[in-house]
């Protein structure tokens, strides 16, 4: 192999620092180069360093393939699940058969799933930005507020402390909206004794959080007391199953192990968690069967939930980062029900 | 061809209502299935009425492959643009040889270049929010105030107003920074006699806008003036011969031929405009030589700029629609340079 060609933009993100949306790297030996188009010219400039920056005009996968021609390369790997059929074949064209394309997948992916020193650093500030405003949101939450005022208030402190975005649209779903794992906020107002999911993520530096909470509006009823400290013995089971060595899917059954005993495992629609970093969803993926070993330096998510189509939902989600002995929570709020 | 595999999410959006973040259309001539995981089970069902949901365990693709399988479907274009490599590839080893596949480029995205009157309804109602939203956060534009913290209140108020959230991370870039075409929000605060640009826009039901304008902060010395003028001419020449026919690239070049005549068109880095709808970047492309003809309906961006390194720059962009008889404006805010 001459050359890895690498497309996925997180990938681009992770091995120069560059944060512009449209950006082809193409790694060689003994260097590397971004290519992006003039609109990105200063920036990619002052952002990395790793790679030299080439300016190209017009389609940059075109550049790409000028750059393979001048230098004669022609071995070249490239990432098969970032690459579309249609990119791919337009390459082929423009470099004619004097190259030889190897698909590959997750190389980059498999670096990035063990977090560094400084990349946990930050995560950790993610993690700290989204449960500080998840509390002081708190206060906000009363009958005949909208789904969306609060969703707008948690994206706003977001941004204000630092954010450069939400990691993802933000959930504030309530009453029977709440067993919609991915409900969109609406302007449906908050009222009494109903169960309200908020699911939010900051982005920081490049780097995602992800929380889930579930309040209950009134007092609870035994029923939802009952299911919820399910979730939450589901999520504490997941948590001492996590260490280096395990298989992902091991602490997938863990969770559904717990819910199964208490009769709610048909309401648990997705799977128990996922890894976290420059991508709000990465490897290792904790699901069911997933053969792959966690390693020392993963942070992922443990979320699992219970989902009552008509009724509502409950979910508990931490981000945690794997050690040698175990799993720390990079969240900080209280895992108990929250009544108001 | 006996179905179309559509795995683009906008064209999923546009062409079954549904919103979720994953799901793969299998378009027949008689009927449609979306094929969807257990997470949006409720919802796909709420929102999509044009095709069958399906819910599928594990990948998605591995489902079509079994519907495919089982109703003895044999050709089947693909989305050659959105597809990846890997995913065709495992589409081909999980159907076998029974099914052929065709590539297909842009059939959805064609249907959606132009817009119907329900769309351009809710494209002015998205061009409106991004218009009074940036009209009402003038009155916090000074000096101290920070450029991140004008982004947070920009995304608020959208939010607050609909919005389900930006259509592309806000940009308020001051001073130098004004230079980058897609500068990111920092802590700098603003000070006098510095260049601003704004530029923001709104996704409301699944629509988006996109809204630039500089602000002087102080009284404008001549050069500036000068330069703006320049770009809002360039602006002006590409609406006027925007209308049905015209080839996108005659567009662009007016807004060139413009900032040439006043020396400025090597500061001038990307192209004039873009389609605009469910994505923020559509077809038809008002590039730099650019064949496609506009068609009625259309909805483009028109956003001459110039930028000069270490200085400053300048941008004006508005929404407009494309009429028999030429191009309306969607969005509405003065198109003077803003002195505060």
């Amino acid at each position: 192999m001459d050359a890895f060609l690498v497309t996925h933009r997180p990938n681009i993100f992770y091995l120069t620092g560059f944060t512009g949306s449209a950006g082809t790297l193409l790694v060689c030996l003994a260097e590397a180069a971004l290519v992006v188009d003039g609109r990105y010219a200063i920036q990619a400039r002052e952002e990395v360093r790793t790679a030299r920056v080439r300016i190209m005009r017009g389609d940059l996968l075109a550049g790409v393939a000028a750059l393979l021609r001048a230098t004669k390369r022609t071995r070249i790997a490239f990432e098969a699940a970032h690459l579309s059929v249609q990119q791919r074949h337009d390459l082929a064209t423009s470099t004619g058969r004097s190259v030889r394309w190897l698909p590959v997948c997750g190389w980059v992916e498999k670096l990035r799933a063990v977090k560094d020193e400084q990349e946990l650093e930050l995560m950790q500030k993610a993690a700290e930005l989204a449960s500080g405003v998840f509390e002081d949101v708190l206060a906000l939450i009363r009958p005949g507020v909208r789904e969306v005022e609060l969703a707008a208030e948690i994206e706003y402190r977001m941004r204000r402390g630092g954010a450069s975005g939400p990691a993802f649209e933000t959930i504030v779903a309530s009453g029977p909206r709440s067993a919609l794992p991915h409900a969109r906020p609406t302007t449906k107002p908050l009222t009494g004794n109903e169960l309200v999911v908020f699911d939010l993520g900051a982005i920081l530096r490049g780097y995602c959080s992800d929380l889930t909470r579930t309040v209950f509006l009134g007092r609870p009823p035994g029923r939802i007391r009952r299911w919820y400290s399910a979730v939450r013995d589901a999520q504490e089971a997941a948590r001492e199953t996590l260490r280096p060595g395990v298989q992902a899917g091991r602490v997938d059954s863990a969770a559904r192990r717990v819910l199964r005993r208490h009769g709610l495992l048909r309401y648990f629609s997705h799977s128990t968690g996922h890894g976290l970093g420059i991508e709000v969803h990465e490897e290792p993926r904790l699901a069911f069967r997933q053969p792959a070993r966690i390693e020392a330096g993963n942070v992922v998510t443990l979320e699992p939930g219970v989902y009552v189509p008509g009724f509502g939902g409950i979910r508990v989600e931490d981000d945690v980062v794997v050690h040698a002995s175990g799993a720390r929570l990079l969240t900080r709020v209280t895992r108990d029900l929250i009544q108001l």
